[in-house]
């Protein structure tokens, strides 16, 4: 049985705000999976931000897609046949074989997720790489003792609304800064945050930082990077820790993106910016899917997800994200 | 005996460059010291670029200086009159009492100097605030490891120049950013950097810090802010720590000082920026004194001083550092 693959490759480097000409869809034949391979179904596929840095050809912590590579990103599936005896037909799986409707693994490039601990589609979040990014992020670099002042930009998003939660079950007071009254709402009824500004409403956000964090800010977990930031800076606490974790406001300029130089604050807080991605923790994904996976069971920890459906609606959905309109993770939903 | 005791205290603040119209000598009568306190005749004064903060009345890591205060900074004098069991006439003391002729301090106020183990002015200098700052900075942030190339900028000031003497103790590749032909040839000839840039004689900063990086940057420590820095943080390496020391090239600016925002970098690569002000490593002075001292014994540390003359040119000291015409430590000699 020959089995058609279909896949979206990178058809040309966005500049600018990415939109469809980045993308094509083509057919292929995948082949049959050789002795210790798999061949996967997809499910689900992620979309996330970051992405768009590996659609540029610029250094990063990732090697850049080439024109004609299949976008790569964290999928699950499902074995529909296996040539390993690590791997049933049944098993699902969790990898980074991106956005196209098959794909023949070698062993060690997936691994097997349960089903039966919590939705499959966690293992992409809230239990995932999000979920990682924040426990690491917040915990190791961030290291908010109770009673300090966490403030998150980009509070609503896969990121933020997991930092937040993780905040609060270290005894933190947690601000969130988000972008729509369903975000404010969300952070503050269901997630329980202390606070929630409303950027596009605020006329002074640094006014409204101010007021939200009457004790100053003691970590501001970054995703945003921009005004949004420059404003939190100026509230820093002595000993002040940033964890940078993205800047979504930068990654469609097309000029450098001028802001306060931030060199003054650190030094008059003997405060610490740092900069990370997950992967520097790798060595320690299984301490922390462990906990976060202990949180979610004793419901300390709860998640939202935006799940959209079908191959098709994938370029859409990752160009939505720029929009900023989700909240929680944001998943397509492929095959069955 | 009437002692008059001439005093710089502070008669406007500073708004852009500082200049005279912010002081004001000024001579009164100093008294007698009481039970258990010292009256102390001033030998030597620093001027150093962080006073300049104290002028303004903004919030920063030390209170600001109010108008008809006296100058405060580090200070070496002889105990004259003592009423003190601690010390005894005709030592030599180091303290905070700033910029006058004398000075009855309490016993805590001030601690004895050995005049034997160095000249005394390395106490405020390569054993004193300057050289603790780049000890703990360099050290304690930075950790440079054998093999990895540190920059720094501000390289043949007071702090710069024990930086790469330490950075070259410790194994690494040293690289400084200075501005004059003559700090070039003392840091390569004297202080043995591998590679010094004029940054005055740089027609494209980022390309020479390129050139002299191969591979890269590992540590930036950080004396100036501004362009210079600007252009060493697009070539950090991944992991790269950045202690962030002083930013002289913004102190004087009336406006908001802006630059490239550091988030997307710092995530590439995974780097952090942290500000640091010697105080706090307050409780490793002596740790850090010793380990110097021992370094200056051994010849391998070495260092360079300013010694201006005369009570009435602390003004110009001061004025003069922000022209960035002195190598090493600025000091003003006065009395005896």
């Amino acid at each position: 049985m020959t089995v058609m693959n279909r896949q979206i490759i990178l058809a040309e480097r966005p500049t600018g705000t990415p939109d469809h000409r980045s993308f094509k869809f083509v057919e292929r034949e995948i082949g049959e999976p050789g002795d210790g391979q798999i061949l996967i179904q997809t499910h689900y596929v992620s979309v996330d931000p970051y992405m768009r840095g590996r659609m540029i050809d610029a250094e990063s912590y990732v090697e850049p897609f080439k024109i004609g590579d299949v976008i790569q990103g964290g999928s699950i599936g499902e074995v529909i046949e296996s040539k390993s005896n690590q791997y049933k037909k049944g098993d699902m799986v969790i990898g980074m074989f991106g956005w196209q409707e098959y794909y023949i693994a070698n062993e060690t490039e997936v691994r097997t997720i349960d089903p039966n601990f919590a939705p499959i589609t966690t293992n992409l979040g809230v239990l995932g790489m999000t979920g990682l990014t924040a426990y690491f992020g917040l915990l190791d670099i961030g290291k908010p003792k109770a009673g300090e002042t966490v403030v998150i930009s980009g509070a609503a998003g896969a990121v933020g609304s997991v930092v937040g939660q993780i905040a609060k079950i270290q005894g933190a007071r947690v601000v969130g800064i988000a972008g729509s009254e369903e975000k404010v709402t969300y952070l503050k009824e269901e997630l329980d945050f202390d606070e929630v500004i409303n950027y596009k409403k605020s006329e002074d956000i640094e006014m409204d930082i101010k007021a939200a964090c009457p004790n100053g800010v003691d970590v501001y977990f970054d995703n945003v990077g921009g005004d949004i930031s420059d404003a939190v800076l100026t509230q820093l606490n002595r000993f002040a820790r940033v964890p940078v974790c993205g800047a979504i406001s930068s990654y469609n300029l097309e000029e450098i993106d001028l802001g306060p130089r931030v060199q003054t604050v650190l030094i008059k807080k003997s405060a610490l910016m740092q900069g990370f991605t997950v992967g520097n923790y790798a060595d320690r994904f299984q301490e922390g899917a462990s906990q976060l996976g202990q949180w979610l069971k004793e419901e300390k920890l709860t998640y939202r997800e935006t799940i959209r459906e079908g191959f098709d609606s994938i370029p859409d959905a990752f160009l939505d994200l720029f929009k900023g309109e989700n909240i929680g993770k944001l998943l397509v939903k492929v095959g069955k």
